[in-house]
């Protein structure tokens, strides 16, 4: 049996190894076009930084070790520019030599990967213009550096690689700006989540340009390198320009052949297995299930390209194993900031309007009573019908991605709030809490769903309105001293530890908007009101997500 | 209706506090022995270190809060003597003045908690002898350190208290000595597990008398601190001992109430109510379900016992909520390292009879070409008949605790190896691996299951009767250069990297027992020789393991 991989990075040399784990009688070869198979590419930005100093450490696996641990035969700088589906053969070209040879198989896996967009402004192919997909890209960057002195970058595009990228600059001492089209950074997460990445993106001397797209790049007189132009009208000035405005599926072979596409990519069935049942497709080119949302979605990440790779390999060598879809998990650091997630957004849902509810919590990453601990802001959205958990977003310093792992865990097992609230994790003083965020964030939202924790939000009130309202109140309940620092407009000032005696106080025909710091002492006190006959709801997260939702 | 709680940390104080949420008709009155209610006794070791430095953080509820908060009635130094269960009454004496007073309950909760073991030893009272259980027993704990200028100590117990103990002893200057009557410490963990912790705690200079008890302490002449006497025969000096072997339901109120007491500790359903339908039983001194071996146990950790405090809230309150059992997450730092587990260990697995399998993984903490990548080791056990998670345990400096945390929400959810094999967890090269240490756990042991790999145990062999047996061969598939830093004696060389062309060499009517260092390459050249109809199993874990074991 003969079986060709075209592609050699993730999701390609997955398959290629576990292919040869299974069968011997298999003749495998991968194909690929760069220079480099399996290489780390997720470690590019940090090469970059110098934080990894040696090229090497980029290559997981050469073609030697192919050769040696797996027999399988790695062509690179060789592309695949065609399949003949009919006569199972595919004519690869030597991207050096130009040299073009014809191979058969009877099997073949397509894992071409994405490549970077590029949108075609003016001035898009001057030079110290780049992207940041592949090691001779990052070998390029860092040369232009060193060659130019490179003082201040301009990177446009807000995504992780974008956000990575600003953190390797900045820290060799590049003054950096980011243009990005959208109002916010990090597109997959909701914008209250990465105001605090916006933040710390300030408060470390990168300029932001939210928003605001890409009109053209210029070359300034002199040869003293560029300037960005964007649409807003700005004109900024830069040694060096990354273009990561995202990536493109590498559809063409693929629909050259005549498989069938899907709206976004190369169309697959569970099996990894294209329209033709001789050819699997995997990884950044495919269109796979967002098993949270039920649709059809592009997941460019290197963990799903991985399992893709194995299953293809599995169905080639007869085992009927299945891809179960992906939720989408990712996490970027930025700054000694964590962003992580799992599962849909809000956005998301709102979008493809499957209904849901939504809470905060902001809470200690350990014990509050230990010292150097750090608060996590956990944004949980669960089914109003059965409070199955649909994803689950976090920002902070510490601890962020291990909440955002362990619901991703209760995810994928169909788990809901009642059973984070439940959840047994591991707890000493420096790790967290015994009542963990994870628990936390599940017992707020199981007391919303067993009706004993009404909640409004921030988003959703209109609070100049429900402050004029003659039909409702706002009650801050926290202490004077706090409320000193910043308070709702037009809110009364009832503070928890002195609620219940001054209760009668409170009317008991008006709504009640309830707000503390975090949430916590909101939920205990529209307990009171609520126990009294009251109505009153609870503002989740707190003025702490009031501030968040407002920067 | 009155409630009454006898005992106010963790799982009374919760109770309190969740029963006021759900009610404002029941008057609710917290009675506490000591002088502190709702204090962090989880961070007794850390206060003593110095690292928490006020006592008042220690104190996360004060009386007052409880009044003004949850008009909760809080009498403290106040010991709840007898229950007289016709009359629904309980004796309180102020163990201050010795004032007795009765009260009445219509629902009573206890608390009580567990003592401190005092094993009756020729000295056990003699002065400058402490357990660690109370803020009052930690000052004077760190009255006596500062009193007495102590410069070395002995500590009795291995277990979590101890071993933070020690810890915070030594952060203090302080030389320690640690006395523990089993071979290994943390006795929740099996041995291998934590000889990174005997090797850490030896690394700073803490003296390890392990498998050996305690025979005596004597005063030594003219008042210049203790000695303590083990049974092996050594003679300890010490300025300062602290004796923390354990702890013991305090289940004699209950007990002469009548109530029905299990074998270990209160015995109560799963709404934690005793036999007395008027009265729960929460927390240290109730004996409740180890879900994952289904025996009844005692689980002093604090997660639980706040989770069991709401649930007798709500069933008091009128609502039938239970409590699921505990699978015994929980997790000690000891020098910069991680211990940490879920779950059942291999040695209550085969005490109780019940099958399973286990896999070893070695695995960075993150991706191995980002810097500073740390070794995780970790232990995955699950049963042979449906890859059901039953326990794990880890060690290692970093990311420990989030993958045991991240393998209790599996197991919590009824999760499966394959489900470990398929998670999908954050990946940023800083925080984790495209193949994270959980889901590399789950490949192994999904292979396992599957029956691709097959595996050997270390500790299950007996190496040399394999390497004189003339029907088996000892493979390992290192390096030569690995291979001259140590191995198994009587193995043969056959590296990984040329193993494919000189299969042949090998014997087709042996059994062959291969070894990597980790596991990885073992588990790679088992396939090929299997391929090659070869009779191989992998050795689980390789050198790294043998050599854990070994220690």
């Amino acid at each position: 049996m003969k079986v060709l991989v075209v592609g050699g990075v993730a999701g390609g040399a997955s398959a290629a190894a576990r292919l040869r784990r299974l069968t011997e009688a298999a003749e495998i070869t991968i194909f690929e076009r760069g220079p480099y198979v399996s290489f780390a590419n997720c470690g590019l930005p940090y090469f970059i930084g110098d934080i990894i100093e040696e090229e090497s450490k980029l290559l997981v696996a050469t073609p030697a070790k192919f050769k040696k641990w797996f027999n399988v035969d790695v062509q690179d700088n060789t592309e695949v520019i065609s399949i003949d589906r009919k006569a199972k053969t595919i004519t690869a070209r030597n991207v050096l030599t130009g040299e073009q040879r014809s191979h058969a198989y009877d099997a073949l896996v397509l894992s071409p990967g994405a490549a970077p967009l590029k949108p075609p402004l003016p001035g898009v192919d001057l030079p110290g213009i780049f992207s940041v997909k592949t090691v001779p890209d990052s070998r390029a960057i860092k040369a232009w550096i060193a060659e130019h002195s490179v003082k201040q970058a301009v990177v446009v595009g807000g995504g992780f690689i974008g956000i990575e990228m600003v953190e390797n600059l900045v820290h060799r001492g590049i003054k950096t700006t980011l243009v990005e089209m959208l109002p916010q950074v990090m597109p997959p997460f909701d914008p209250e989540m990465v105001e605090p990445v916006h933040e710390r993106l300030a408060a470390k001397g990168v300029e932001l340009c939210l928003g605001d797209g890409l009109k053209a790049f210029e070359q300034q007189a002199g040869g003293n390198g560029l300037v960005v132009h964007t649409a807003s009208g700005k004109a900024l000035p830069a040694d060096l320009a990354l273009l990561v405005v995202g990536v493109r599926p590498e559809t063409s072979l693929a629909k050259e052949a005549g498989l069938t596409l899907g709206q976004r990519g190369i169309a697959v069935d569970a099996h990894m297995r294209t329209s033709d049942p001789s050819i699997y497709a995997v990884g950044d080119a495919v269109e796979i299930k967002d098993w949270v949302t039920g649709q059809q979605t592009l997941i460019p990440l290197a963990g799903p390209a991985n399992r893709q790779g194995r299953i293809a390999a599995d169905n080639i060598a007869g085992r009927s194993s299945t891809f179960r879809g992906s939720q989408g998990s990712s996490v970027v650091g930025i700054f000694g900031l964590t962003l992580a997630g799992t599962g849909a957004s809000e956005k998301t849902l709102k979008r493809l309007s499957i209904p849901y509810r939504k809470v905060y919590i902001h809470a200690g990453h350990h014990a509050g009573y230990y010292p150097g601990a750090k608060t996590i802001d956990l944004k949980l959205l669960f089914s109003p019908e059965d409070g199955k958990v649909l994803g689950c977003q976090a920002v902070g310093e510490e601890g962020v991605e291990k909440r955002v792992d362990v619901v991703a865990a209760f995810m994928q097992k169909g788990g809901t709030v009642f059973d984070l609230e439940e959840a047994e994790l591991c707890y000493a003083p420096q790790y967290g809490s015994a009542k963990d965020p994870v628990n936390l964030a599940g017992m707020v939202a199981s007391n919303v769903m067993r009706g004993d924790h009404p909640v409004e939000h921030w988003d959703a009130v209109d609070w100049p309105a429900v402050a004029a309202d003659p039909s409702a109140l706002i009650v801050d309940v926290r202490e004077p001293g706090e409320v000193a620092r910043g308070a709702v407009e037009g809110a009364v000032n009832f503070p928890l530890s002195s609620l219940r005696e001054k209760l009668h106080e409170l009317p008991q025909d008006k709504k009640l908007y309830v707000y503390c710091q975090v949430g916590l002492r909101g939920y205990n006190a529209t307990r009171q009101l609520l126990l009294a006959g009251k109505d009153a709801v609870n503002v989740s997260g707190g003025f702490r997500s009031w501030q968040q939702a407002k920067l």
